[in-house]
């Protein structure tokens, strides 16, 4: 297993390409384009906001029917959620637009968008941003990069990841991109989220390793507890490495499920610290609780603490507000056996020992959280399930995002 | 149904004091006192955090017991949560102390505290403010307003409510009084509310009213998504008014529920607008859902979403954001049915209508939002359930009291 650049463009058999359609957003691109060279298997997870934008819908209808997909056109600046009908119609045009440009069939398009919810597409723009990014694909992993940007919205960086590994002494390459700033929350945190692999996999073990590493990764990054309306994971595999089908969980599955979840924690991990406004990673890990599924959620329920964002972007080392929100997180705990360590780095030091001070040291603490990536561990004293889930620091530069994010 | 002057003074046969005992903060009043001149019967609810400070379950256990109680004593400064054993040996010093100083049994001193987590209350200091207390007791209608100004932290401005009614042509009185600021959310805000009543009343008829209004009130304000360790509400019933003794639900039960609900709605309509750094008070109203607990939980989920905090602050029609919170709110329903008028005072502006934009004028939407108290109401079309939750605008000033809250 191997840490490789690039991201979408790192597997074989995939293009890319960036457009500037002026949807919203001026001197700046706002569309990507994936596409396969060959019919790929799919596999998507999705927002579970009953407001759903047009374009998750379409992209569930694709992704649950089976159908193997060639396209992936998406675009930031207009989120196209909230907009019924008209809404629909645009998703409809959309495909088809991509599907004679590039020669396939429509239900071979899967689309996505970003940005403001409510407003509606501008078709004319869309359909010279399709024309052009049709002419402009290229497999180079600058072009991934450039897919990557045209679909940032207030991310400041772009968001990549790619793994390979060998089956059978081939190849095999998993790569991916993803956007997501605020609006971040668990339950499919805001982001779009393209992952292309040259893997040769069965649909359903495809599907099945995603639905399982999104718990484990995007399911655990929180900026600010909006779950969007647009959110949207999806891997294609097109098999173009030429390595044997995974077709069981044998040794292959295995090592691609790693690779997968290589890339999905790295992606996960960049949108948090890449928190709208953040200047620190937030990381809580829970370890020795009951069952796994009360790790996870007394982990996300600190990063999701305003109190405790707020604490660390002041290094304030108020360790009462991280216990308070293990405490309202909704699982049963004795208060008077949890630990807590505030650590960086290599660093760690006990700050709460049976429920109560443990005597640290202040300064010691405070310079701790001083540090750009800090991390809460809990010991539960309860069984041996640990998870971990990350955030960032509630900043000043959050509210003045969100103040007026539309102008 | 008279609204009144004064807070828990304003009922007969109850008398208040506030002292500065220097527990953590300088050159102000920190500890507070309530005495009720006879036994009273007294109802409670407390937080659900599983982190419940020290005097949160002194009082559950008091007022679980069924027995009556005399005094009441709160801090300001330090929470004494997290402190184990030391923080309960805390507790039983002070009640023993107070009983000694008023010559009651300490099984007859409710406590409050209010502040930092994890600190240890200074005794010596406690010790001194409770004679000092004991000594100052008054039933002027100042001397509750001092005691609410003794357990403040945050809050910017005292908050007390009292109304009155007669029952048979004797004057009964509800009034009580409040803090709380930060750490603010549904069940039960953080808060330490303190009501008194010279009303004569069944103690399971107390309970009940107090039980079922919490849900309406308290339970229905947000600041922050941060539930404390310390919530704490309770209602002292001392039948000082000599009027009759309310043992059914009859009229005179329906009178006290309403005088007591007006209490309760004035307190947590106060607190949501006192949030820390808040500049606006912000109402959610959902209208003709299919549930009343469906209301609850639509309408909460709009004033607890940050990025709808943040829109308000700069004044932002950006009606997604709301649209957004009802959607992941974990309430089924159709958004294309959903809609969404912003208001304020007299002013009601349709926003989006069955799910997408109404072609509203977006200078008279900012206008509304530019108030100091804004409403969004929701029409969801699903049934006739209502409910209604407060909160506020998140401010660069939130972040700011937070970053640094112990210094």
């Amino acid at each position: 297993m191997k840490k490789i650049d690039g991201g979408v463009t790192a597997a074989k058999g995939f293009s890319a390409a960036a457009a500037a359609a002026e949807i919203k957003y001026k001197g700046r691109t706002d569309m990507a384009m994936i596409v396969s060279e060959t019919d790929a298997v799919c596999a998507g997870t999705f927002t579970r906001n009953v407001v759903k934008a047009a374009p998750v819908r379409w992209d569930m209808d694709i992704v649950y029917s089976g159908k193997a997909v060639r396209s992936i056109v998406a675009n930031s600046g207009i989120a196209n959620a909230a907009t019924g009908e008209n809404g629909r119609r645009c998703c409809e045009k959309t495909a088809q637009l991509c599907a004679e440009a590039l020669g396939i069939k429509k239900d071979q398009v899967l689309l996505g968008s970003t940005g403001v919810i409510g407003m509606t597409l501008p078709m004319d723009r869309i359909e010279n941003g399709i024309k052009e990014l049709s002419k402009n694909l290229s497999s180079e992993l600058s072009a991934g990069l450039e897919a990557e940007r045209a679909i940032m919205t207030t991310d400041t960086k772009p968001k990549q990841s790619a793994y390979g590994f060998e089956i059978d002494g081939v190849t095999v390459t998993v790569g991916g991109m993803s956007k997501g700033s605020g609006m971040i929350h668990p339950n499919m945190s805001t982001m779009l989220c393209y992952i292309t692999t040259d893997a040769s996999i069965e649909k359903e073990l495809l599907q099945e390793a995603l639905s399982a590493i999104v718990k484990d990764t995007f399911n655990m990054i929180s900026v600010d507890g909006d779950t969007s309306t647009n959110d949207t994971c999806i891997v294609l595999a097109n098999g173009a490495s030429g390595s044997r089908h995974i077709a069981e969980k044998d040794e292959y599955y295995e090592a691609f499920y790693e690779a997968l979840l290589n890339v999905c924690t790295d992606l996960a991990v960049e949108m948090a610290a890449d928190g709208e406004g953040a200047t620190k990673l937030m990381e809580a890990v829970v370890t020795n609780a009951d069952t796994k599924e009360n790790a996870r959620v007394l982990a996300r329920s600190v990063v999701s603490s305003d109190l405790t964002k707020s604490a660390v972007y002041g290094c304030d080392a108020n360790w009462g507000r991280q216990m308070c929100a293990i405490g309202y997180s909704g699982v049963d705990f004795d208060p008077e056996k949890v630990d807590l360590y505030f650590e960086s780095g290599e660093k760690s030091l006990l700050i709460v020992k049976d429920g109560v001070d443990a005597g640290y040291d202040e300064k010691e603490a405070s310079d701790i959280l001083a540090n750009e990536c800090v991390r809460f561990v809990f010991d539960m004293h309860m069984g041996d399930a640990c998870a971990t889930a990350w955030g960032c620091d509630l900043t000043y530069d959050y509210v003045k995002i969100n103040a007026d994010y539309r102008s």
